[in-house]
């Protein structure tokens, strides 16, 4: 039976890579990488210098595939997350009947494959719709959560507390509703429209790598700051990826 | 000026260590290794085979100490997680002052620093209260959240969905808030108590040691079972971690 290894890689740095990841990655035959068009071609480069650095097996091959766009216009959210993923489907499939007989496939998975990343879901879909007879195995990475929590040096809970983590989406639906509120995927900066001056905001962007961005405080005094940061930071990139923790309330308060 | 690392070393299985965590150990002049008593034996074990198959650097020293137990008699939660990081912070401060001036020391955490652990808080409380004079990193680790979605080879959100990340004792407060809840630290089996038959449960336990057990099923069916499993298996080892999701709903369900 083929074999598809699904690998969290973390989020921009190389050595977030665990010696599991590594050694997965060594074991494939073929490693896929997704290159994801305009503006990501540093991802796409952080990728291969992953594949460089660590893979040490002569046979290993690495085959680059295009990620299509998800299509919005004129349907729901759901509707158009399932199409692309049923697109995604199809060329994962391709990819995995191109490999030989019993062999091993490996997919690189941007910070950890359980955290808002569909790759899992897509895999499992390939399996249901294909036909396809292969097996798979998760490996874990370290999340933006963890990158964002270790170069603020601060625990994401309050002693005993728990956690919220959503979308800027939900954050912008919802409110605050946890003392503490990890928000990602927030392209509308959804903090600045929270009306908890007392707040405070942990942010970071593009964590992991050498151009990473952190910034803290009060909301109330920095939220129109990093408004304008992300903007500045996004154009002379041409892309950003940043995520934030709001923390109301202190540690040992009741 | 000294320097602390405070490093995430994953949970249970070595091969969780990171290029950064395992170049960090090696950067420190001592690695301190907390040694628990009573039946945490075994995970002491495991982080001196870390150190074992990780250090390669001839001048490192491993130096152990022994951890405190929590006092819980006639004092709130608050008051007595209080005292105890109080009394764990007067040991760290004495392991830092006994490195030589310049010098660099590790204290290897369980999991990632920024979950529900306090390493941070208290290495912030020694910087306070001690007078001493040291910096400190963080390196982030794998959680138990994604050991545990790794073995399930499941993402722990629905498509855009919040995640509520918990713990035992709140879950038996709150009840089920979140369509996605994952509650850790949870010593009296709440998921037994909630009354969702139809919720999905994954449990983990031992995750990423050779002892790791997993199960997952509709709560109603295996809630009973699971309980049963837990307390045997407690009872084997003489300790036990374990973690689980509670899931509602499905993907793509509005
Ligand atoms: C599709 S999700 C993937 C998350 C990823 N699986 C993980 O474990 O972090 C993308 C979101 O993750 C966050 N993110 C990922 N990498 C990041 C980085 N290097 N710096 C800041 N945020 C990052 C951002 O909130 C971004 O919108
Ligand atoms: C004090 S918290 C520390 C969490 C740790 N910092 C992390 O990142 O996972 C301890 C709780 O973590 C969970 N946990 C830690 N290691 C685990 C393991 N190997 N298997 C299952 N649960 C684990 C359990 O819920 C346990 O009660």
């Amino acid at each position: 039976m083929k074999h598809i290894q699904i690998i969290g890689i973390g989020t921009g740095n190389p050595e977030h890579l665990t010696i599991q990841a590594i050694n997965a990655m060594n074991a494939a035959d073929v490693v896929f990488l997704p290159v994801k068009g305009a503006g990501k071609e540093e991802l796409a480069d952080i990728r291969r210098e992953i594949c460089q650095r660590y893979i040490t097996r002569p046979a290993a091959r690495i085959s680059e595939f295009a990620v299509p766009q998800r299509q919005t216009a004129e349907r729901s959210y759901a509707q158009s997350v399932d199409a692309w993923h049923g697109e995604i489907a199809g060329i994962y499939g391709e990819l995995i009947a191109s490999l030989p007989d019993e062999g091993s496939g490996a997919f690189l998975v941007w910070g950890d494959p359980s955290l808002y990343d569909s790759t899992i879901r897509i895999i499992e879909r390939v399996r249901r719709e294909s036909g396809l007879d292969f097996d798979y195995t998760v490996i874990p990475g370290i999340t933006s959560i963890q990158a964002l929590a270790a170069s603020h040096r601060i625990p994401i809970n309050l002693v005993g507390k728990p956690i919220e983590i959503t979308t800027g989406r939900r954050l912008a639906q919802d409110g605050l509703r946890s003392d503490s509120t990890i928000v990602m995927l927030d392209g509308e900066q959804a903090f600045a429209k929270i009306d908890d001056p007392d707040a405070e905001i942990f942010w970071g962007a593009y964590l992991g790598t050498q151009d990473e961005i952190v910034r803290s405080g009060r909301l109330g005094d920095i939220a129109a700051d990093i408004v304008t940061l992300r903007a500045e930071a996004r154009q002379r990139h041409g892309w950003i990826m940043d995520i934030y923790l709001l923390r109301k309330g202190r540690d040992f308060e009741e």
